[in-house]
């Protein structure tokens, strides 16, 4: 019998897909299924021959799984899933829908101490990692600034937003981060930067036949709360240049915190990603995150978390001693 | 009577005047005394009005201190005073030598579990925020590389050693990363990289009156260990522009983690810091720490603990809820 942390899928879209890319790379974990709210029949994976299950049966599978990774999607799947897998599972998820984390982290934790489970909600980069540097920033450095920039990257909800718009057959939009922003807060100054400042908008949108440009340029530039209030270019490409050149899902960004220290030392912090695959290095956090439910759960600790709750050293397979001579 | 965490700090150098300074920043915290191997009575604070003791009273405190800040050095101070106060009080200390981590790891746990206290070893920003940031790289990124670039900054080793060679007056040394070497590793190319491609050193040295300067250049540049491996430059300069130009102490670097995700996607992970006081910036890492080991303690843990048995949250004077809804 393996001693390994045992790792199922629950949703097999692009972070499922990320998760059992990462745990190939994971020697101290292994996948043992992936739960499907498709037909089971039908799901190929990329290359794990584990079995793939209704999610309908999942409860059948309680006692053979340590972890389960939630990759469904915060809008329609997780507030639902979260708190009722946490009932039976130790999970970890990445709900990033940040004016909702109070109560789905209360409903989760609920759960879990009903069920007497270990759940990390929102993890991943942000939230997950870029939180977590923004909280090392402000209790390190109290009397500053902390400020983040995301991009250059794609991002899915404004990509959406374009594509539900008459006369659109097909949308990508990167979020880019403003040099100069970047340039001015690095400098130490804290500056106050307003919205169009920080970030630019640039989209890629492919027309129906007949439509019009300049109807759906305007749709775009003026839609509130998506682009509104950014300056933002509009491209027009055909289908075949946009499957050819935007199918990747880079992503990254930017989290600075500037500070002062005795009377006036500016110290600057700053972390930083640049992603290739977004999915993919979301899936990584949350692959380590389980490694870490997993040992709280076994040292007797129940209950939701977030990233602020766990120790760096529970993300690694090494043990403390080793981490301490080698990483130290 | 104030329900603020009560600090002391043992050694009043730059390090104890950083966590002077930073302490007048966290309104959770208060300074109760300043514990000192110097005359007590000639002792003058930058800006307390807080009793100064003698080292020599200080198991007298035991009662009136909640965590005791040491800010001796790694040499001389640490390897006695940490495992002896750490019988007596919770600490922080920022010792250094990464060699004697695990000797002094295992020194400091053994009395803090005979006196029941908590004792966080190693903090600051390397050992500390940078091996922080190692650990986290390669545990969301198992296929890659680390790569650790100090400066631009002062070093006080590499200064003390030119300041003992025959025929110097004054010394201050530079480590300054190469920009070639860090441009490669952020482009993903993972390179393997010598000491001498990584960093430089520059040197700025003040003669003593008929030194000769090409054999005080010489001894710098052939010194095993400190400059024989890396392209130094050394500067001859008067005492004038040494005390002029050269009285702060900078520092900084970064760490970065390049990782391949997925079949092939390449992942950047990058922390970095520009500090414009790393004393400074150590004592403000210190204070944070301090508040972690007094919550810790409250929990009813105990021993000896690295910056990677700390979960963030317990660095932040903010409580978990308000940590989710703010800053995740």
């Amino acid at each position: 019998m393996s001693n390994k942390i045992r790792i199922a899928i629950a949703g097999y879209g692009n972070l499922g897909r990320g998760v059992e890319s990462a745990l190939a790379r994971s020697p101290d974990m292994e996948l043992v299924g992936v739960f499907t709210r498709r037909d089971p029949g039908k799901l190929v994976l990329q290359n794990s021959q584990v079995p793939v299950h209704s999610m309908d049966q999942i409860s059948n599978f309680v006692n053979s799984v340590d972890v389960l990774i939630l990759c469904g999607g915060s809008k329609a799947d997780l507030p639902e899933q979260g708190p009722e897998l946490a009932k039976l599972f130790n999970t970890v998820d990445s709900f990033d829908t940040h004016a909702k984390v109070p109560d789905y982290f209360a409903a989760v934790d609920a759960s879990a101490r009903a069920g007497q489970r270990v759940c990390v909600i929102a993890v991943g980069w942000d939230p997950g990692l870029f939180s977590i540097n923004r909280l090392y920033g402000e209790a390190i450095l109290p009397e500053g600034a902390t400020y983040t920039f995301w991009g250059k990257g794609l991002s899915q909800g404004h990509s959406d937003a374009i594509r539900r718009i008459p006369g659109v057959a097909g949308a990508v939009q990167y979020t880019i981060p403003s040099p100069e922003a970047i340039e001015k807060v690095r400098s130490g100054s804290r500056p106050a930067l307003s919205t169009r400042e920080k970030h630019m908008r640039e989209c890629f949108v492919v027309l129906e036949a007949g439509a019009d440009a300049n109807l759906v340029r305007e749709a775009i530039v003026t839609m509130p709360d998506y682009f509104a209030d950014y300056d933002t270019t509009v491209n027009f490409i055909s289908a075949h240049d946009l499957a050819r050149d935007h199918a990747e899902m880079p992503h990254g960004g930017f989290v600075i915190r500037s500070g002062t220290t005795g009377t006036s030392s500016t110290q600057i912090m700053e972390f930083g990603l640049k992603l290739h695959s977004n999915p993919e290095f979301t899936s990584s956090v949350l692959v380590a995150y389980a490694r870490a439910a997993y040992r709280l759960k076994q040292q007797g600790d129940v209950g939701a978390k977030s990233v602020f709750d766990i120790a760096p050293g529970l993300l690694s397979p090494k043990g403390a001693a080793e981490l301490r001579k080698e990483l130290l």
